[in-house]
């Protein structure tokens, strides 16, 4: 399978992003990854609006790990890369870096999502239109989730 | 009518609520205003979330007006002052003012909530144990609300 | 003087922007207003950023005035209209609303601005670059800013 | 050395704090784990705001890893319970879970902070008044930090 490509979004920082210190709330990084990956769903021509109205599920976030390298500061353009690295039958690993301008990498994070059925919050298989990332022979079979 | 007492609610400013200004954003006083009135209907023994629970309703903000005189920073605590002033079937008006330890107010704000049903979003009428403040004579029977 | 034409900007609505009543939160208004000013002044040819950096001043918000008229939602893509409608020496005034693609308008607020020195807090002079609004003949002369 | 103790921290979730998912968003952890943080330093004599005053120093974050095992709701009252894990010379790690009034952990972390200088923004050896966890011996001397 090739090597997904990462989605690109541009993101300007204002006063609300920051705190006292003078930087990027370590926060909001959060926020905007969540942005992040709603752009790359609909640049994908996959949006998660279209999930949750056909389908009646939503990806909810289950892990994240952050690490914060350098500041990012106000007025500074982040550049968030955003790849789906993974998927098996409900859950979908996404690997996402904030550059600035300069190219210095600010921070960078992955993110499991578990697709789940809106109504019952339980896991459920992801449906085949959202299929965003290389997919081992077999993990379907081996996920507990509800069809 | 006598008159209504505010509540009080006393609330630590952290690097969350603060911007790169150094003081706290002006958003982040909606946020904080939220709590204040949220704590002044649980220790007034009418919480939120028995309207909700009991009478499938909710208070939405229909408008707000706040100035900000002084800033508020990191570590200050604010003592958050709310007084509902009025209200007419379907509407309440509160009162509220951000006032730091050395007693100098940082903002103060009016709001204007209405309540609405839950399922539809249409105004309907304050359920007798939510009357929480003074409400003029006739008042009621001039608000065009669903019963 | 012409009347000023309103500056255009168009804003996602995230799961982050929206509270547990499905609608945009109240608070979040705010926040998008101050990315939407902050791009009408980039547009402009005015940004903020070097309002900072050659003259250590900032817009602080003083006052707002915000009423809520229908809820907008998650995915919604809203059009935040601004205009800057008044200034005096210190001060200027913005008019901002919040409309749906159907058109239909979420929100509408004022705001006024006060220029300050970054080091101080004072009020202080709006630089002639900044002159963002109309202003009436004489105002300057009335405000009490530091020079 | 003795096993430190857990610091709880009591927090009603509002509806700033949720999403249309009808659950605390995800990036709200942090904030509300930022605010755990700073009330377990107040309670223990060593407020994070002697430590920029007297030092001038402050912990930034620089690594957290966030799971979420199930949903917080709107008026949920989290308990939110911070152990200080291990320390060097600059950096110190916590270990943080938010659990539900019936005892279910919604969410459980581990954030790794550094001692930064406040004015340059680079490592610095924690004064010892903050020595807030376990170290091992000699763990200090082998740290890259400025003195």
């Amino acid at each position: 399978m090739d090597t997904p490509t990462p989605h690109h979004f541009h993101r300007r920082i204002y006063y609300a992003d920051t705190d006292a210190g003078g930087v990027v709330h370590h926060a909001t990084y959060l926020v905007i990854a969540e942005q992040a990956r709603t752009e790359a769903l609909i640049d994908a021509g996959t949006p998660h609006a279209d999930l949750t109205a056909q389908h009646d599920a939503l990806f909810m976030v289950r892990r994240v790990n952050l690490e914060y390298l350098r500041p990012a500061r106000l007025d500074d353009t982040l550049t968030i890369s955003t790849t789906f690295t993974g998927q098996t039958g409900a859950t979908v690993a996404a690997r996402q870096s904030f550059a600035r301008a300069d190219g210095a990498v600010c921070a960078r994070m992955t993110a499991e999502l578990v697709c789940v059925r809106a109504s019952t919050g339980k896991p459920t298989r992801i449906p085949p239109r959202w299929r965003l990332a290389p997919e081992p022979a077999g993990a379907a079979a081996k996920d507990d989730v509800e069809e």
